[in-house]
């Protein structure tokens, strides 16, 4: 078996989300966005290995998260209101959809764009749902 | 500005690939994955902020490497023979595809399945070609 023995390859769910009108101190602020990363990830049912985020200068932030299921990552650009953020796991789709939800929420958007994909071995990624959420 | 001075949140490109037929050995060593994608990353155009591999047991490895233009990630499965990997840059388009090729001969991939999107604020990720490249 791969990482987990819940996580097999073939189900992989990525979810890729364009938050926007989130209020900038929040995008620009590398340790508390790291906290709320942290929080999410584990209240989502994922299982947290490392975090690494990093302030940019003279602003932005980008921040991964290592999960066992894979990862959790975000740009941000607090002069536009806009993160970049992603989700992928491997095992329950469940668990990468309840984290973004999460995530949304803890960055406070205004407006959300996502996109879930399935990830895994012989097949281009492919797309499952795009609309808006909020 | 955000990250960089040439690095505009509009310009985002994210590409997603499904690797398959690469050799089990490479895909479970994370010491020379972490190697191989930040001498990917430097030759296709990047620039380094940190890197964090982790093996996974019985076997498989994750990976994230935080370039100044966002990320790449990878995720693998050697007993498939498989990896999930991830390249998402901002500022020129063609970072992000370069590093990518490179990455692919890297991994000594087989097949391939290689979707990329463009990123940013006010879009669903948007997919702009989705074919086999090998």
């Amino acid at each position: 078996m791969p990482h987990l023995p819940s996580c097999p390859p073939p189900a992989g769910r990525h979810v890729l989300a364009e938050l926007t009108g989130c209020p900038p101190a929040v995008l620009n602020d590398a340790v508390g966005l790291e906290a709320s990363f942290r929080e999410c990830a584990e209240k989502g049912g994922a299982t947290l290995v490392s975090s690494h985020f990093h302030n940019f200068s003279p602003q932005g932030v980008s921040g991964v998260v290592v999960i066992a299921e894979s990862h959790l990552t975000v740009h941000t650009w607090p002069e536009h209101g806009y993160a970049a953020v992603d989700v992928f796991t491997c095992g329950r789709p469940e668990v990468a959809e309840a984290v973004m939800k999460l995530l949304i929420e803890a960055l406070q958007a205004g407006t959300v764009h996502r996109t879930s994909f399935a990830r895994g071995p012989h097949s281009t990624p492919a797309r499952l749902s795009g609309e808006p959420v909020c």
